[in-house]
């Protein structure tokens, strides 16, 4: 392992190769299960080169969540435009959603799934992405109901509450696509658009539903 | 502690006691910094006794999870009558998992969060109660779109994702019903049914969303 040349490659290209490796063998194996000597050999370097840039298996997994994370947001936002109409937005954003989390299943399967389930301080990390994402979506949807032209009248609480319905549909139907064979991000993006758009678009609509044999519902989280 | 009288009950209701300290005490705390002392004392026995009955603290955190994933479950299957139109079906069925949820928000935080949390093999029992959950779901909006008047051609693979997107709404919703004051358990159910039924009902009646300036897409996900 000593004869590992190191030294042609700047630092920050050589970390990012060993996040490639480390992402993908935590998507892959789990994080408990993956080694570093796997890390290293997937990434082309020593074993002691990963140690010395990423210090712990701790710290290579938390690099690789806080790295993943801000790839997901940035994905994201960076498919959304917001001059356009709500339903453009929202379609937008989903369809960005489901191709990079079909596109990068290693570092979603780390984020949705391992990093929630080796304790706590790996569950912050992603928190606080989900955090940056339900604002995004909650901002979606209030502006959305501002431009209906019936208003809506939704409060600024039930946005929120429908902004955490919207963002745990994606979660669980982004894990259930990549574990699914033949189901392409495209279906994935029109069957919760077409889930959650329609049930949106009816209340933007003023178009609430309401229990058989009682009053419609008005204003159910003021 | 050996002055703690135990003789009088039988080994269920103790064990039960057990059990009811346990969630109380893991929702609260946590996994990790939930103590076996704390646990038995608030349940009024000898920390021997819990380690007699129980075994070790990963096996009372798994008896945990396997009585509450049960009592959700039944809780959800005991509000709803298969007799009713779908959508009451759905509406009694959300009543039933918000109330269930937001009276035991300790036993939900055991579930939703600390048993993903700590590791696969506590997760792996959560999954087990979601897959329930998830199928009962499915054979509901398959039976919604029999009912349908006009046969909305969902593919099975639709309606499996569809209650994919449903259930992680639910889960979403609950986690932020509990941690937000003054949302009550009617409330977010009907959040989610005006987000989820208006959505599904829509998809029964064969309206579809679709992008504008595109061709209404077609049987997404056949």
């Amino acid at each position: 392992m000593g004869a590992v040349k190191t030294k042609r490659m700047p630092r920050a290209v050589r970390e990012q190769q060993m996040l490639d490796a480390a992402v993908r063998t935590f998507g892959q194996r789990g994080y408990r299960a993956a080694s570093m000597d796997e890390i290293a050999e997937l990434a082309g370097v020593s074993k002691p080169l990963v140690y010395l840039y990423l210090n712990s298996k701790e710290d290579l997994f938390t690099a690789c969540i806080r790295r993943e994370a801000t790839a997901l947001v940035a994905a994201v936002q960076a498919g959304v435009r917001t001059d356009l109409p709500a339903d453009r937005q929202l379609w937008d954003g989903l369809r960005a959603f489901f191709a990079h989390t079909a596109q990068h299943p290693d570092a979603w399967s780390v984020l949705h799934l391992q990093a929630r389930t080796h304790g706590e301080v790996f569950a912050a990390e992603v928190t606080a992405m989900r955090d940056e994402i339900v604002t995004f979506v909650t901002q979606l949807i209030a502006a959305a109901a501002r431009e209906a032209h019936r208003n809506p009248h939704l409060p600024e609480r039930e946005v929120a509450g429908l902004a955490e319905a919207l963002v745990g549909a994606a979660e669980s139907l982004a894990a259930w696509a990549n574990a699914t064979e033949g189901v392409t991000a495209r279906q994935a993006a029109t069957t919760l658009m077409n889930f959650a758009w329609s049930g949106l678009g009816d209340l933007m609509a003023g178009r609430r539903w309401s229990p058989p044999g009682e009053e419609p519902l008005t204003r159910p989280a003021g």
